[in-house]
């Protein structure tokens, strides 16, 4: 099989990383790179890591130059590609169409519109295979929601709580570090060099995170009733990678022995997601780079807790590493073609 | 008024950061410096910034030599430093002696057990001026408890809090990153700059860390009644600073507009120790190598929780800035004599 | 005697650094504090290390701003300086006006039109003051140019072979590695701290960097002949920091062994610069935020070359820490007053 | 073809990297994984980035262990190899072994007891197939000295000048920057991260870092007369990577227009070995995990001089890539097999 495969929003840094995992994929041919305000360039002059694309010139992001490809991969700026999917779908109905951005991972039009500020696009399968029937969704799908970054480290640390009902519902708090390419190559102060090294800070407390109603409808889909979740993203000064802390409540009468079970149950045969031998913790980089993500936990007795520590590398399996799983998938593809990078260390 | 100083634990990064505060301490005089299997060496081979030191030779760490200043420095493993605070009571009997060290933090013989291992050194005046009536106790003391970097952080984060008594003392969630110095100048591979850049990781999670019981001691204080903490660590890529985000849910009937000014009400008045205006978050790199704790908070209404973060320079106001403040207070001195440096950035 | 002392482009790095150390200068009232773009903004919402200023407002960036202070600091981009100096001259001629940018360094009119592009503001008295004779040069000057952060660097580590004549004029290589901060806090994609973090690059190569004319023109000044330089600027993966490594070749005839000599006389006397005990290494680290410059040097016999290693904090020695130096040298002041910072280090 | 390959040395940086580039190889089954002080300890405790051989147990290194496979990669210290090579020649005379470390890249007996002060273990084929003539050398070799990384850098850098005669042979002088990893995972004071991020420092300046008869040695045979070297290296705050800035005089009479034609002759055909298009620099950033090198030159005419900057990644085409490259060429398998990794970037 050979596919053929688009990438629009190529310049930036979720499209330069699927194009670095496509490049590993055995099954795909680069089809057209597109961009917005970059189009007309050299792709080396943007993204010198792609040594096998150096010469490639960016084209302009649109639906008729995407169309006519197997799969095209969105990874535009949110609120832009519920669109251009409506053009795909007329112009090019057999495409598998992957977002990679916002625009169609709410179920609720009121949270998207309260969060994003602009109508809703609609919603698509999530693209997180390893929550609990999720395979079944993304199998065969023709449009697929990529999570965003934080939501893919936070359902996978606590949905095996909440599935196994051992987890209070209402009383997650989550604390996170992302590393700067979590914000994008935006030209602000904040995210210079000069301001980053050598510093932690946060931003978005007090819920007001685009990711807190994603986490929230995820875990809510893994309880069966309604979770509500206290957030906390912090920046950290490295280029890539989340470090999650997710601690809930223990339901009374569980037996704090049988908590782990859970997580060995849902993981014990998962390919990327592992659980650590106990006295051993993550570390993000044990996993840039790939689509792996590992993670610690401990039950805190005096404090009545759980406690779920959870590392990924944003871009990939935060990003482009979980689209291409899902588009293995989708295509019935063994789920881990092209994604066999180990992480990059030390 | 010119004080003779001596301290201890010279080539370690806080007996190091003693000595890089003391320069600038205009009634200081600096004294013996010593080490243990660094004695007999340079200082400017172990300490090459302290420039205006490099030809001191470092003595041994004897109560003889640390004897007859006015001020001692104990910056030494923990479960050493109680012998020889014992040995210069009888020696230099009217000598200021402050432990940068944890022995003689913990009120609770136990407790000090149960987390260190050894026998329990004893109860000295709690070196954190700004926790309510603490100034009172500090002034005139002849021995000082320098606090843990992580308690002076969460400590100065919740305690007007529940000083006002507006937080549920039972659910307390505290997450925070530190640098590497938090760690000492440790040969284990794990701090190795290799594996540290560009890597976040936790350690000590699930109720283990050491500054657990001191954070909890400090805020039952606060409170009048036993707070619990969930507290875990996690190591950043950067050399000094910490940021807690520290969470805690309002007590039923609180008005949440009505939070933020307990912490108004705090630190209005303190020099060190700011919350920011609302809209702007603290970076550590804002109180780089100062003795600055800037704060701020948010109420998360949906998850009923108020949101505190918190960031100081661990070395500085965690270690020996808050030192020396403790040391000007006890001495009658104005209490920022000599701690006038500001954050370094960028 | 209190200093009422102006500071403009104080939004910026540079002029961040003059706030910074004036706010530890004992002799010195802080007047003005001026901007650009960001006049009208509160100072700790940009310079947010500046506790002790948090509250000022920034005001416009004119000499009727800035005239009526003792002293003032211009830390303004290259090209714009001259203008407002020439109208400082006629409404405050009793003012000495440091220039902190490059407009007044270069003694070659060609030489600044051909490396900046614009006019020629003039030369002012170059304030470095280790330089042989240039102490008398500054002492009583009105008006001062400071060094650039790479000139400083590299002069002196240069000077006292060429000042000896013990070094070959026709054939130094200098490779230098910079800090972000000498970049400045522009918006440049290559200034992310996701590019910049674990990444160096070289830049400027082939005679192009403007500070290539300036190294020349002081070492061709030490050395009585033309002195020609190979400068390639890189950017390290750091804030603050400048590490040059300079080599020349050794004159015929001279003893290898008696190198080092020119360089301990140089700087026997100095409080700033040091020459390392033979076989310890410099470290940018070490003298982080301070005014100090520590180098070492070896004589290669196989190569035939003499190679001096040579630190500095490219903000303070390098700009503002210098122009405050030279501050103190025109007013008669004490040389090191308000510069007593050690290095900040881990 | 399926190959079985043992690695030695698995618990450090050298051995970790050749077993992640491995598991991309579609030719290669992983056979026997050792260690020395290490083994009997779980492969996923030491390196943890290795997901797919996290369970696997280090054996201990002896010849017995290694020998009966296809290919064996010894990333021991130095001076260790060549008594375990000699074993397996006679017990697995058919093994091709990869020697990652030094023993057996110098050809002079001489210059390897001067500067690793123990026996010369011999020469085998230097593992560089872009130095000319170099791929006939490895082709069918059953014994490949891998290349030094800073070697690897400058050789690349400065052979096609030296080939094509532009470069005078008495004047080369190089700084080069590498990240930490280069130092190895030696628990050293001065690799601890508090000591490296942030700062930069040199190192064996003068003459007396290793890898410098090395350079010499690749030089000398490119340039066909002697080549002297000032070589000094410096540490980077980043974990990989290297950054070399090589100069040379041009030869009296060279047109500077004619320069770059030598370069673009050497590399037009290479995949690995990228000349940048005039005005783009390279950054380590770009070659993080990839056998790919970066360079660009610039002819100063000023200075008379000729400066290339090169970059790659020190782990991978300076160790374990470029180990991987000659073991495909000496077994015919086609060159990049296994090494379609592009960078990591950001």
């Amino acid at each position: 099989m050979s596919l053929t495969v688009a990438v629009s929003g190529a310049s930036g840094y979720a499209g330069g990383e699927v194009l670095r995992l496509l490049l590993s994929h055995p099954e795909v041919e680069i089809g057209a790179i597109t961009a917005h305000s970059n189009a007309g360039e050299r792709l080396g002059a943007l993204q010198p890591h792609l040594h096998a694309l150096a010469d490639r010139i960016l084209q302009e992001t649109t639906a008729e130059v995407l169309a006519g490809h197997d799969v095209v991969f969105l990874a535009l700026p949110h609120g832009t590609s519920g669109a251009i999917a409506a053009e795909l779908e007329l112009l090019s109905p057999g495409t598998l169409v992957i977002d990679a951005g916002a625009d169609h991972r709410l179920q609720s039009p009121q949270a998207w519109e309260r969060f994003y500020g602009s109508d809703h696009a609609g919603t698509w399968p999530y693209g997180l295979p390893e929550l609990p029937g999720q395979r079944a969704e993304i199998a065969g799908a023709s449009r697929i929601a990529v999570p965003g970054c934080y939501p893919t480290t936070c359902l996978l640390a606590l949905a095996p709580g909440f599935s196994a009902g051992v987890l209070e519902p209402d009383d997650v708090v989550i604390v996170a570090a992302t590393g700067t390419s979590g914000a994008g190559k935006s030209l602000k102060p904040h995210l210079l060099g000069s301001e980053i090294m050598g510093s932690m800070s946060p931003y978005g407390v007090g819920g007001g995170h685009r990711h807190t109603p994603e986490i929230e409808q995820g875990l809510t889909q893994a309880a069966g009733e309604p979770v509500t979740v206290s957030f906390t993203p912090t920046l950290a000064p490295m280029p890539r990678g989340i470090l999650a802390t997710a601690t809930a409540r223990l339901k009374p009468g569980v037996d704090p022995t049988e908590v782990r079970a859970a997580w060995e149950r849902a993981y014990g045969e998962e390919r990327f997601v592992h659980l650590l031998p106990e006295g051993q913790w993550p570390t993000t980089q044990s996993v840039l780079g790939s689509n792996h993500v590992v993670m610690q936990l401990a039950v805190d007795a005096h404090a009545g807790r759980v406690i779920i520590t959870a590392v990924l590398d944003n871009l990939t399996k935060g990003t482009a590493g979980g689209a291409i799983q899902s588009m293995n998938l989708a295509l019935g593809l063994a789920e881990e073609t092209g994604l066999t990078q180990q992480g990059i260390a030390p």
